[in-house]
């Protein structure tokens, strides 16, 4: 890339459109909007401005969001709508999205009626919802065609549409009535009937599902695009298995940073803003310090038993750290169970007579491994508290870990909220709480 | 999906094709797959036997991979052998590398000399490579073809292949020449030469890298299928995008479990033995029982500071535990970065630049969070501690945390062993030493 890289320079300083342009044959247009993203966005216009407009939109296409904003921020109007009418439904309704007011009373009159009707459209579905990661770039077939004539459509379609791969056959009233692949019109006799030939078991979702549930489908079913339909079962768009993957990494990252109790963020991790990370990361922090607080509390509550035996603080982060890590692991393997469909709610119950069996079989090896290290410390009377106090913390980290991305789940909460710091803190109480109350009881027989 | 089970036991009790049979005018074979995987295998293999040999293929491979090995030792040597040489390559030879060595010989003799070569090499491939993944059912053309005689070819083929819609040119010696997609091939006049339609730049990947970076690369430059090149260029396989997003996901859920310390598990959650789940979980547990033994070692060193101040063990969950969350968060982001992608090793300092400065505002945060509980708690002079160590542990936990990715990466070990527990583990004994020490230097005044 550091080749590609240089060339851009080479063609920046020279204005140079053969350089430029050269660049098309070497590399693909992925890695020449991922090169641009590294320009300034007033370098990185005359080298778009260098591309003929086909090329240059698909180049666009490929620039990182905000760059794709600040970029068409210094386009001037006429420029911007012919970019603007040459790009793809959908990827032009997140540009339209990401400008601002005056520039989008700019690029509108440039675009045909029915452009400007499916672009508004597409463009006011809320972020994360199927709608908004669907293209009305679809190709359509008609139930009285034959397999000829479905072909020659799609020959002469083929040029505007996301994919003809995957082709959907509607009535008058544009309601979906079934699918046929290239594949299948290949394989077919000319003369046959679409009607004949289609599937008419669809699987479709409709525009306010969540993305997620888009890509599940098309990873299920192994599809290349699925079809989106409104109430009546008009076809309205669909999304295709290249965005549904888009879609599926995103979630994934959330869900990465949500396990760590980090908020949404509205940029990759380098991009953005440092007051953005910080607002992102201090309100879980803040909360789970107030949560910790329950520790303190339950700690002087016990203050006494303390004094007496200060040897007791030495296990102290051992014991709350094994529940916090127990309940972790197990908080983890259910949101993502969760996310992924392997388990539903359904599943609690037998899932938390698993974790008992496996909670208290994890718990009594650590008790083992510290009760040498307990006589040592403290003396057998200490040992045995501490491994006692293991055995209930793990356990009792390992059920919260494992019931609270259900509870959270059953309250329409992302399980993903379920954290490892959350249910560390949550276990770090209740480790405080049963090992002083153990030790209280013990120490003073 | 409930209706399609009644349906399904109910032939099963009649031992009904007509029954089971209708099923597929209404479900999709990924749907059947996935019903039939409720049942025993003893059940299952009657089923399944009932569908023709097309469709049994099918539902077979959408089996999940423990039922299909426990369904396939329960079949006839002739019926196994049958379906082995209707299954797709790259799924037969997932299904030959769950076999026993007994039932290997016994499928070996129904096949090909071809496809018996074939099935060892797609066999032999690492779990996690790119070979494990590929197919060799993809479509070739010869470079001095016409279209005319290549979509003629394509037709002929297409029955066999996994996919059509990508086809790759190659030379005598099948060395990958440039690639064709079958939209192309449709608008192009049936006179043109293959060589001229080409695109000659093609990514390619080899068998020994990692399916991420298949994955990767299919979602980069959004490719419906990836070739898979040896050495000398040769094309022995593609990756198609549906199995590049089955790996994503399976790699998704791999980091998901690592964050939290779970070893990769053999199973879905629901699916593994209790034995299994305890098995991987128990290793990073008990290490960190013994990391956090340093924490201990840590508060004995200070024992007459505590004694003397019994309050101070109070604020003690609260400062480690921030720390460690802190920790966790940086350690989550820059874990998925380094994953996707978006950032790699080079851009350590930067970050860690950042890092200081958000780790520093946070800490900061904190403190004043905390400093009111202080002064109630344990009077001014504790306050201040306290503060002090907040700002201290948090920034400290949060550069360990972006850190620790990175030097794992450098070492040439996963960057998603730097999960929450090891990172709290790291935070606490950090947190023990610098709470003290402040402690005995602050109150020795």
């Amino acid at each position: 890339m550091a080749h590609l890289q240089q060339k851009l320079e080479l063609a920046l300083v020279n204005l140079d459109k053969l350089t430029l342009r050269s660049t098309l044959d070497e590399y693909h247009f992925a890695d020449i909007g991922q090169a641009l993203a590294e320009f300034a966005p007033k370098e990185a216009l005359p080298l778009i401005s260098m591309f003929s407009l086909a090329d240059r939109a698909k180049v666009f296409s490929y620039l990182p969001p905000y760059m794709q904003a600040d970029v068409a921020a210094l386009m001037k109007r006429h420029k911007l709508a012919a970019l603007f009418s040459r790009m793809e439904a959908d990827e032009r309704a997140d540009l339209f999205n990401a400008l601002d007011d005056e520039q989008r009373a700019m690029v509108l009159p440039g675009l045909a009626q029915a452009e400007r009707e499916d672009l508004r459209k597409l463009a006011s579905y809320a972020e994360g919802t199927v709608g908004s990661i669907m293209t009305s770039d679809y190709a359509t077939l008609k139930e009285h065609w034959v397999v000829s004539r479905a072909l020659k459509q799609l020959r002469l379609e083929a040029p505007d549409k996301e994919t003809i791969y995957q082709t959907y056959v509607i009535d008058r009233e544009r309601r979906l009535l079934g699918t046929i692949s290239l594949r299948e019109l290949i394989l077919a006799s000319p003369d046959t009937a679409v009607s004949d030939l289609m599937r008419s078991e669809v699987v479709s979702v409709t525009v306010d599902q969540t993305q997620e549930t888009a890509a599940h489908q098309i990873r299920h079913y192994d599809l290349l695009a699925l079809p989106v339909v409104d109430e009546q079962q008009k076809l309205v768009g669909i999304v295709t298995y290249d965005d549904a993957m888009d879609a599926a990494e995103e979630e994934a990252t959330e869900d990465a940073q949500k396990s760590a109790s980090v908020g949404k963020l509205d940029e990759t991790v380098d991009r953005v803003s440092i007051w953005e990370l910080y607002r992102k990361r201090v309100l879980w922090l803040v909360l789970l310090v107030f949560g910790a607080m329950f520790s303190g509390a339950g700690i002087a509550h016990f203050e006494d038993t303390i004094s007496s035996h200060v040897a007791l603080v030495f296990f102290l982060p051992l014991l709350i750290g094994s529940g916090g890590n127990a309940g972790s692991q197990a908080a983890a393997l259910m949101v993502r169970a969760l996310a992924t469909g392997e388990v539903d709610k359904s599943d609690w119950s037998k899932l938390f007579a698993r974790e008992l069996l496996v909670g208290f079989s994890l718990g009594l090896t650590m008790a083992i491994a510290v009760y040498g290290v307990g006589v040592y410390r403290g003396g057998p009377e200490v040992a045995i508290i501490v491994s006692m106090s293991m055995v209930i913390i793990v356990l009792a980290g390992s059920l919260v870990g494992l019931s609270l991305p259900f509870m959270l789940n059953k309250i329409k909460m992302d399980p993903a909220t379920a954290s490892g710091p959350l249910v560390a803190t949550i276990a770090d109480v209740t480790g405080v709480l049963v090992y002083f109350s153990l030790a209280s009881l013990v120490l003073a027989i």
